[in-house]
């Protein structure tokens, strides 16, 4: 998608240098900086210090990962533990790294590389086709919503939590895809856009995504959602998932839940977004998904502009106040209308999901 | 309750000067300051700038706006309207500005100034004596809960939402003055504290009351009070409120609503702690309440402390980002436990609703 006006993808390989570009997430939308990651350890890093974050992107960077423990002739088994335990709850990064090692056996280690290349680069082109797919596929639920609620004459409403626009995958993004597509299409649409705490990704870069698209968005609290909601301001919920369970849980950014306990609340059609690397077939439900508990401090410290417009960090609470920050929650499948795939769009019902599975199966 | 281990109430009135002292919550926790409020237009002011907040305390500093306005010689019904006009929603502020025109109508002007200042100790004196009985009865609650779910060999973990401690009254609080005394009768108790964006008045200010009193408590965001219901570290939610409907509808701080679905959706009982002074008995349900709407900047900047310990302020967002900040939500009597009040605590049932009303006219 566009950054003034210019085509972006959230990563960039250079097969001369063998060097991966990324959008320094961390420093968006203040500073719109390009990382060059060159080895194994920066790929490492740039995931565990979330430069990426958004469960398709943190795959694809770790293909790249791959890519580099293969250049540095590493072992890989060892490679991919180590990647894997950058983030414990996407499962795209366990995906993405395993099927890299699987791609690889067997192939001599002369041509390894080049292999690896090549894999990793369809790894980052398929995400780019799913996601394109997931916001048609999302449009139609979009226009669905419009005709039974017979929305034809005023603006229609979507709140999303956190970001899963395209600095979450390669391009298109999951939960904003259809927002995408519902606006090249003419669609009389505005965002609410969740601050999402702790972090703040919806303050920080779908604000900035929308922005840059030239869609209407108001940025409001996660508090205010439910509230929302109440007063019929709110048409459909879309979000993303960083893994799904084969029942049908969404784990996805905290507060995720209390969104979707509001929407079955009013009746607002609540909706994920995801490509199906996302989805755990290996996990029966969310209880089992491990939750990752970040740094105290993401609470504890907010970032933003100072009035001179340069970045800092401010203290919210008095120092050593103690502070918890689990990173994720679960929706039970039970308040999820539906699953929207580069497959279709799915109930998570026990048919719905058996159905997916086998869509998924069949290739 | 105690700052620096030294007993304060959250207002003081020097009957020499007719001046009313205020603690600054604007500068709570960084700076403890009292403010000298010498005016009509100096109490309206600290009150539109949250410079005192929560509806109890509203409502004594409003009724020394009464005193302020006899001692300005002013029309009290244009004082009064002038007042409550500061803030829309808390019923408080309107109850307690009636209740001193009331009692002055029909004294001689020679002595109105001598009895404004008795009736307006006595309403603060009131609001002591009720958030004491309200504490009281919020601890049987308390022991109640664990006794039925056989919680003896624990902690026992409350949530509450904002700030409904001492600082929101003139002492003890309403949801924190279950909390004070469960901790003073020896209870083994943690607190998880609500950030409550936009105003984080949890990180600000539960947080500092909690601490002064040395509770163990831990911040969290907002997001994240469901996913620790799911997992059981919740026992019992406890919030205060600003105004709540004849059928038991309570408005509160947004994103009340939100925790109050967890709660129900988890089975944690959800206690809504009040002087009967804010139930507003001529609404009927709280879908006519007015929501105050408040200045977007709330949402769009934060406050707190910079790495040299200076308050300091930040944008969480590119400028000129739109942002809606509503400053309270109602949660429908269906999902509330129970209102604990200086008369008892009630179901939000019909039949507990009438008893509660009852209780009230009969003094």
């Amino acid at each position: 998608m566009k950054i003034h006006g210019i085509h972006h993808q959230s990563l960039r390989f250079d097969p001369d240098s063998g060097f991966l570009h990324i959008l320094d997430q961390t420093r968006l939308p203040f500073r719109v900086e390009w990382l060059e990651l060159r080895s194994l350890i920066d790929i490492g890093n740039a995931i565990s210090t979330m430069q990426v974050r958004g469960a398709p992107a943190i795959g694809a960077v770790a293909a790249y990962g791959v890519v580099m423990a293969v250049k540095e002739q590493k072992d890989l088994h060892q490679a991919a533990a180590q990647l894997k335990a950058t983030r414990p709850t996407a499962v795209n990064l366990a995906w993405a790294v395993d099927r890299m090692l699987s791609h690889l056996s067997g192939i001599h280690l002369d041509h390894q590389y080049h292999h690896a290349c090549l894999e990793a680069a369809r790894i980052a082109d398929e995400d780019v086709a799913a996601c394109s797919a997931i916001g048609d596929y999302g449009l139609g639920v979009i226009e669905r919503v419009i005709r039974d609620k017979d929305i034809h004459n005023r603006t229609f409403h979507i709140l999303t939590h956190c970001n899963a626009g395209w600095l979450a995958t390669v391009d298109w993004g999951t939960a904003l895809a259809p927002i995408y597509k519902a606006w090249e299409s003419g669609l009389n649409i505005h965002v609410w856009v969740d601050e999402t705490r702790p972090r703040n990704q919806g303050a920080l870069l779908t604000a900035f995504e929308l922005r840059e698209q030239g869609i209407p968005h108001t940025l409001i609290c996660d508090n205010t959602g439910g509230h929302l909601m109440q007063h019929g301001k709110v048409d459909l919920c879309l979000v993303g998932s960083d893994r799904t369970t084969a029942n049908g849980d969404v784990c996805n950014k905290i507060g995720t839940y209390l969104k979707a306990l509001a929407a079955h609340d009013n009746h607002v059609p609540f909706y994920v977004a995801l490509p199906v690397s996302t989805i755990d077939w290996t996990i029966a439900s969310g209880s089992a998904i491990p939750i990752e508990e970040r740094d105290p401090d993401e609470v504890l410290f907010v970032n933003g502009l100072d009035a001179e417009g340069n970045p800092g960090s401010l203290l919210v609470t008095l120092p050593d106040t103690a502070a918890m920050n689990p990173a994720f929650d679960v929706t039970p499948a039970r308040l999820v209308s539906g699953l929207i795939t580069e497959k279709g769009v799915f109930p998570t019902t026990q048919e719905g999901m058996r159905r997916l599975h086998e869509e998924v199966r069949n290739g």
